[in-house]
């Protein structure tokens, strides 16, 4: 058998989460709460399966979802959508991302990947025969030089992936970096993929550079969204994309025959639960609480904090430490420590162990202060 | 904008079904059922959520789910599979389809589709740079002339698809087409990608003749099957994909790009219910009723009644009716009328208007009695 992706193997996530099992770890390294979900969305959802919304959904979506998405867009980021062409629901971001490329991504076309990079972008690039270009951005500030950047463009340069808040480094896009992004744009036919599963996961204050703000690049985007994060319920696997509708259109010819629909009872049992409470307010303070909490802890350990203002992820360096490779010193800390984090060369496509860790920080306090407890030793 | 599938339009399911909304017609387009699912199916799900699995699921499933699928094959089809390596939890019987193409289909590889065929295979194959290549079968009986097949094998030939129960027709494969499939693969590499998603809904006592009962064959295939037809939840979208490990590694490297993993809570629930409720015996029976109950019906207005042997679909010629082409006359059904039905030339790629249409008959007796005083009038 020919294999269309040869190099391909465990993702780290699984790997780390089976690493953190197996040594009965404490996991901070795939990102996912250990806490519930709204008891009242968990009703919303029972209820929604009670009143029979159990048949296939429309293809792109429950429309009261979509609608609520379109409000809660405008509220946010003062912009007007169509829900009937601009948005479809997708199995999770994941789904949105892979489904997007696929629209679009011809073989030999370029795609243009800051790095550290969300792991599934590089996969789904290569499966349809593009051609990753990778930017590699580095500690501590991860900050995009667009004018470098520039110089990657080419014929052939047919996307952008954007991901702000950054998984794994927790940095955002600031408004200086979008106006630079428009002026690279202009007048090209490049396209942007901007994943943005963490917008609602924001600090200090910081505005979410979410594209929706800016028709000039909404126009040749498309946005992932996602329900998991912001519900604290990523194995729901409900996200969605936003696009103009010569993009959506193409989106939902791959998405119709890779999954055709999303799960309807979850679909209709979030609108409501979005249409009841106002959560969106809430959720970046308390995550806050949680990242404030964890910095405070590591900043009495020996690992090095690095900033963070966007997204449920802490990234760490350990040179101070050791200067073991960055999979063999997350090993050795189950292994010999019991927490499990995530080695941020796994991000990369060169593995340039800079000594780095991500952990993750959508725990509970007494899970942080366990872990912190096991970390002070290292 | 370069479309990756320049003639792909809206399917014909969300077409006829969004036509029938729109005329108040009754729906036997799309095929899903009218009814609820089991109260205390909802009932599992519902405590799966509240008992905390709500976080991703395993990239390959919920492991208790596996085992049960992999207990099932074992009683129904007498063979032994292996849950680590053999089976991945899918968003849908669609998603698996679409992953499994993905994983195999190379640019320029050829793929035999028997038509009618299900309206997924051919746009997801053509995304990939494959070549469909139909093979064209005829009401009344459908059947397939392997000898006539294998004159369509070349060596660029890498898959054919099978789908047993059939959907449109209803029909089944049989013992004596198992063993010309196996005569013809045998010492070939061709694989196969055998939909089995109405696997459970088979009548007149037939047996259903699952791919995992054979050996020889499951070494080079791909099985599909669906949660959401048994358990009559067509919008829960879990289904499953099993296939020897050499196949199932690359199916896996696109899930976990694709959509990583599938809903948690509705896996972990499902797993429970089935574990506690023998649902297996009882599905053909509950549907053989229904069948028999439409077929009563439809023998008395001027339709003409095809053999159904399995799925919930029943096909019918017009042809004594009308000379009209299937898709106008579907339409004028439903304005005229008031009765949704899918127009089975839409399930060939060139459109041969035989003067057949597909009713879903999974609808309470109620919903067929009310179609059947509007269809007498045709
Ligand atoms: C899909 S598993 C990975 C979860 C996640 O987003 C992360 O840990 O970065
Ligand atoms: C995914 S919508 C189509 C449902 C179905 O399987 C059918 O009607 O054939």
């Amino acid at each position: 058998l020919n294999s269309k992706l040869p190099t391909v193997g465990t993702t780290i996530f699984s790997l780390m989460s089976k690493m953190a099992a197996d040594y009965n770890a404490i996991n901070l390294s795939q990102g996912f709460p250990d806490f519930m979900p709204d008891a009242r969305l968990i009703e919303c959802i029972n209820d929604a399966m009670k009143s029979g919304h159990n048949q296939y959904a429309p293809m792109a979506g429950n429309i009261r979802l979509r609608e609520h998405i379109v409000e809660k867009v405008e509220r946010l980021y003062k912009a007007n959508y169509n829900p009937e062409t601009e948005i479809t629901i997708t199995a999770g971001g994941t789904q949105a991302i892979f489904t997007a490329l696929s629209a679009v991504i011809h073989p030999g076309d370029e795609v243009i990947v800051f790095e550290p990079a969300y792991d599934c972008y590089a996969p789904a690039i290569k499966l349809l025969g593009g051609l990753v270009k990778p930017f590699e951005l580095t500690a501590p500030d991860y900050k995009i030089d667009w004018e470098m950047v520039k110089k990657l463009f080419t014929a052939k340069t047919k996307l952008i992936i954007l991901n702000t808040p950054h998984n794994p480094t927790g940095t955002i896009l600031t408004p200086k970096d979008i106006a630079a992004l428009i002026k690279l744009t202009k007048n090209t036919d490049i396209l942007i993929l901007s994943d943005e599963v963490y917008e609602h996961i924001i600090f200090d204050n910081e505005e979410h550079q979410s594209i929706a703000r800016y028709p000039e690049l909404f126009e040749r985007s498309f946005i992932v969204a996602s329900f998991g994060k912001l519900l604290h319920a990523t194995g729901w696997k409900i996200g969605y994309c936003m696009a103009p509708e010569r993009l959506m259109n193409e989106f939902r010819k791959i998405h119709q025959f890779n999954v055709f629909s999303v799960n309807t009872p979850m679909q209709a049992g979030i609108a409501n639960y979005l249409n009841q409470e106002n959560i969106y307010p809430e959720i970046s303070v308390f995550f806050q609480k949680k990242r404030d909490f964890f910095r405070d802890l590591i900043a009495q350990t020996r690992f090095k904090l690095l900033p963070c203002k966007g997204s449920y992820f802490q990234c760490v360096t350990f040179k101070d430490i050791s200067n073991e490779k960055d999979l063999d010193f997350a090993e050795r800390l189950v292994k010999d420590f019991g927490v499990a984090a995530i080695p941020v060369s796994a991000f990369y496509s060169k593995n340039p162990d800079e000594g780095t860790l991500r952990f993750c920080f959508a725990k509970k306090e007494e899970t942080l202060q366990k872990a912190f407890e096991k970390l002070i030793k290292v």
